[in-house]
């Protein structure tokens, strides 16, 4: 197990095996104890949780529905309504134990349940360890955009096991992927070449070589996040991939494409208007798109997107969220950028460079 | 208009007429504007606030039912509802236009649409003014509880104007008359004698007697609020009279008896409590009985009120917040200290104490 140090923030974020379940019993040690599951991580993984919770006051429960479905007001509520029911305390703390949705949602009913509860992030998903769960950013969805209802809430832990990644099913596994090859495009270019170098290696699951991608992702993450907790600058880099990524969620209805999924496709485009900026060579907009390929992700708009549709969720995205649209581009391989001066016909070039 | 100097908090707090509107519209400048109100308070308010709001871009509105059926999820969530339809960005400014539920549900409102916009406190009663606006505790109710669900976000400024609370019903503007007394008896024996010379001026909404009594409200709250903002435990003082005030509304059903109403009782009460233990004279306990009749408050727990269905509420209210009752008792006049070691039999005795 390795404690990511000098990460910049003040919690400390466990990398690796069973030897993190003595510091995670410690913070748990004479409290109450809530855990907050799905229901496709709590049968792989709950019980062993619970196990190693040491010295909890009570233990109690809730395991959701799986999927965007429950990362909503009425999701938040059932969580708050459990709280309340099984009269857990302003000092219990919550622990997270799950991908994307319940890393989002669990942090954000422990920041506003007795407005603010501490809370622990065991992420159970590759694209949760690398980002979800890394940052504070909690949320839930409203029916008109993604995280529209939320709050920055610190865990007091991360907990990220590769281990635990054995049970996820081949397509989340990948789309994660997306997710951390994103951190070597837009900021690292050593990691990038990593990357390459590792594929066939993370493609298959290797623990060390996973848990080395993990404590990368991650701690790139934290360095931009440490500077801008609370999203006023440089943090909104980390979008890279997302503008695109987020309207071809909702174009296609979320759930139809995962996330890191979407994302891939978004990096490709991002790519694309980069190097027709004349920032990057073609050359490594090739090496992405191989390298997103060599992951399995896809690298194309379906075509039953319309131009239409990515551009009416844009333009909402857009008027919603800030008025202007702050595209992330790239100066160069491992060096993303805010661009605020993105206009219409060039976003619709890259769209059409990522065409089936 | 009084800027209260030296508060310990870093926002302006506003007593005093239109020549605030000056600095409110500084903070709104250039800025997208949406105005949180109740349907009691916006045919007074709503239209000289709005003409306040000077080189405001745009300025968005939404009037609520009054009373505690909107500060709930529910209403939350008309809230946000609207504030996304609108189309209102993270740089929106929210201004709460209203009585302590108009605060308290704009104030949540604000800190978890976009994980958080600024917002401004234009309270309209006596009670928000001394009370439910200061201090950046922010919640709305559960079915279970008071202000389960809420979060700590101090707003940009509050803006407490006397002369609005000229429209405010008597029962409502006596009931903040209830937190009022609070600061003399817990914190400030002086100003208990003030508002005993000042009683027949304040009951005739003297504007420049209520000025002070306003600013000497708010500056004790704040004071106590500066050095604990997040309720880990000197803030915990402010609850005097709350134990059983809360209780009693509860047991009544929330909007029988308004906030300041039960509060009065607690406050006799806490101060009979405390004449038990010897700590306060008998003639303290009969002058603070006095000042409440002076105002117009009840002094006793109605006979409806069963002992057993008190003890319910409070058993249920202490099992939820904090695992033991924390009471709130007097050392002496204007010394209000948390006491932990209060057993049910004396708690008992100082109920029967308020009985009719």
């Amino acid at each position: 197990m390795k404690r990511l140090t000098e990460t910049g923030v003040d919690y400390p974020v466990w990398v690796g095996g069973t030897e993190a379940a003595e510091p995670l019993a410690a913070l748990c040690e004479q409290r109450d104890v809530f855990v907050l599951s799905d229901e496709n991580v709590a049968p792989h993984h709950l019980q062993s949780l619970r196990s190693q919770l040491g010295q909890a006051l009570r233990v109690g429960q809730l395991v959701l529905p799986p999927g965007e479905q429950s990362k909503t007001m009425a999701g938040l509520e059932r969580v708050l309504d459990t709280l309340i029911a099984g009269a857990f305390h302003r000092d219990a703390v919550l622990v997270a134990l799950g991908g994307g949705v319940i890393c989002d949602l669990g942090g954000f009913a422990a920041a506003c349940y007795q407005r603010g509860i501490d809370w622990i992030a065991v992420p159970t998903t590759l694209l949760a360890q690398v980002d979800a769960a890394i940052g504070g950013k909690t949320a839930v969805n409203h029916s008109r955009g993604k995280n529209l209802i939320g709050a920055f809430h610190d865990p007091l832990a991360v907990w990220s096991d590769p281990a635990r990644l054995n049970t996820l099913p081949e397509r989340e596994y990948r789309s994660g992927l997306g997710e951390v090859i994103k951190y070597g495009l837009g900021f690292d270019a050593r990691f990038f070449d990593w990357l390459e170098e590792n594929a066939e290696a993370l493609n298959a699951r290797h623990e060390e070589v996973l848990a080395t991608a993990i404590e990368t992702g991650a701690r790139i993450k934290l360095g931009i996040v440490a500077a801008d907790r609370t999203e006023q600058g440089r943090r909104a880099l980390l979008n890279l991939g997302h503008t695109l990524g987020h309207a071809l969620e909702t174009a296609l209805e979320h759930g139809t494409w995962l996330h890191g999924e979407a994302v891939a496709v978004g990096l490709v485009a991002a790519a694309e208007l980069s190097a027709r900026r004349g920032r990057l060579q073609a050359g490594d907009v090739a090496r992405m798109r191989h390298l997103i390929e060599a992951f399995g992700l896809p690298v194309s708009v379906p075509s039953s997107v319309t131009d239409a549709a990515l551009e009416e969720v844009l333009s909402l995205d857009k008027k919603i969220v800030s008025g202007t649209l702050r595209f992330i581009g790239l100066d160069a391989l491992g060096e993303a950028d805010i661009w605020t001066d993105v206009g219409r016909d060039e976003l619709q070039a890259a769209i059409s460079a990522v065409r089936e």
